[in-house]
């Protein structure tokens, strides 16, 4: 059983060579910088954990994780269009550096290579797989759209939030851990269980996400504390606020988004605060994480090889009382 | 043996009716009008003919026809975007109507559904399928970038244009073809011949496509004669006067092109009769048709099936001496 960092350093070796032939260079070349600016490549190494969560890891799991990576990198070339954003890691997006027509074309060619890797595998995993990747490929495209149809709204409930963050980044997650499951020859029972503890494991890791961007201490979150407030992003911590504050309150709140006056971000947390937004935050994300836990306890395998499994849920998602 | 007719109105049928979830709507909704304008399906009619010409048509060809005319739906949308194409078929492109965003998603999840579809089938042609699949949407992509590149650059040699059309327009053609060939059982020898038809056949109809632009029959032709030119588009037409032409016609050409003074079209078409461009591109044409008609005599099997596809062939690109 090989840790997270492990399996981590391996894929990163397997993975680090160009993907796409030299011509024409104004089209692969884009691909080839945007998959070199890295990242923690987490998803792969799941679906390789997913496997040998049941069994010595096959050569196939090795092709289905380059095909998630790339993957994930397509969704990311894309949102960076949509939300025409400057920069990802720190460095130019494709839209930014190579301008808007190339970049949609790379993302296109993009998941067209992961369908290439994808094909690659034995007869008996590729039917299932296949069928994961598109229904998982069709839901991160619908949890995209509900993002940008969100903006619009005056009001989302919290319902449909969470079915968002679910379809947007969940299921990807959760989708990475039973290709590996289905790669390492488990029962349907157990892969649906893996499934469900990464898909509570990411809506866990979300409001987290949300919970630190207010909460969380500038130093160690490593960004702009009270960004997506200044951005009026919704998140789970306004739209909790919004369904639980006073008349009184969500007036207040109300103004303070519709402005950009100074103490902005100030002001909208003393009301998080007040509506006691943090201790329920932290809860909400209690209660996703030991539901992720509990399903992964139900999985009949030897208790030791979830080891790495929970290591690296504790590790993304930080236990805070 | 069905002709092209016949299949076409089959294929109609089966096709029309929706592919996507009805939510999303904002999504799904946009990828149910842009099919609904319709279209010749040409392409996924291809494969049920590659299909027939060697055997009964299966019932995994309307799963392919289909995953081919999403597909090529998929890459209308995106080109749309990136021509900043107002019109399709008469009626508003997806990104006019629906934003660049959602017409940039719908376009992906276009591509996914393509997948799905093809996904379906049965084992012994899934490999050659997805293969020939994954590779003709590479170069399909490529064609674009190509095409777009070109527009840019002062002069393209005739090889090079010949090579962009080709991907961008006839390896769809000629893939779908041997999808169908695949289907039909028939052997790897008459499944190459089949794709070099199409292939061909593709060229033959872009150059036709070019000639009628400059040369057509204003009513016949069914839009203003001269677009190209008015856009300077670089075409079969242009790139040979450019390198044919002396250089009183060159320059004079330059000219004309970098300017857009009232009878500019029927100036340069005035240097491509000078330069017998007309008659090179009718040539060009037929040498492309017959070599076409070349492959398909000597795939093997009885002539007799053969007619539906030298119809269509006759059809598509009209002889013209």
């Amino acid at each position: 059983m090989q840790s997270f960092e492990q399996l981590s350093e391996k894929f990163t070796l397997h993975f680090d060579h160009p993907h796409f032939p030299a011509e024409p260079a104004s089209l692969y070349e884009p691909n080839e910088y945007f998959l070199r600016l890295g990242g923690k490549r987490v998803r792969p190494v799941l679906c390789l954990m997913g496997n040998e969560l049941f069994e010595e890891i096959k050569t196939d799991a090795w092709e289905v994780a380059t095909a998630i990576e790339l993957f994930h990198n397509f969704t990311l070339i894309h949102d960076d269009i949509m939300d025409k954003a400057p920069l990802r890691r720190g460095m130019e997006t494709v839209h930014t550096k190579f301008g808007d027509n190339t970049a949609l074309l790379a993302g296109d060619v993009m998941l067209v290579k992961a369908y290439e890797y994808l094909s690659k595998i034995d007869t008996v995993c590729l039917y299932p797989i296949l069928y994961l990747f598109n229904q998982t490929a069709r839901e991160v495209c619908e949890g995209q759209q509900w993002d940008m149809d969100f903006e619009k709204k005056e009001t989302v409930s919290l319902d449909e939030y969470l079915r968002m963050i679910e379809l947007k980044t969940s299921v990807l997650l959760a989708a990475s851990l039973k290709m590996g499951a289905i790669l390492g020859g488990s029962g349907e029972r157990n892969q649906n269980l893996l499934y469900e503890f990464g898909r509570k494991l990411g809506i866990a890791f979300q409001v987290q996400d949300d919970y630190l961007d207010a909460f969380g201490d500038p130093q160690k979150f490593g960004k702009q504390v009270g960004g997506d407030i200044l951005a009026n992003k919704k998140t789970f911590l306004l739209i909790h606020a919004m369904e639980s504050a006073s008349i009184g309150q969500q007036k207040e709140l109300s103004k303070l988004l519709n402005g950009n006056e100074a103490g902005k971000v100030e002001n909208v947390l003393q009301i998080f605060r007040d509506c006691k937004v943090d201790e329920w935050a932290l809860q909400l994300k209690n209660r996703y994480l030991d539901e992720a836990f509990a399903h992964l306890e139900d999985i009949a395998v030897l208790s030791k090889r979830k080891e790495p499994l929970k290591e690296l849920a504790h590790f993304l998602v930080q236990r805070q009382h």
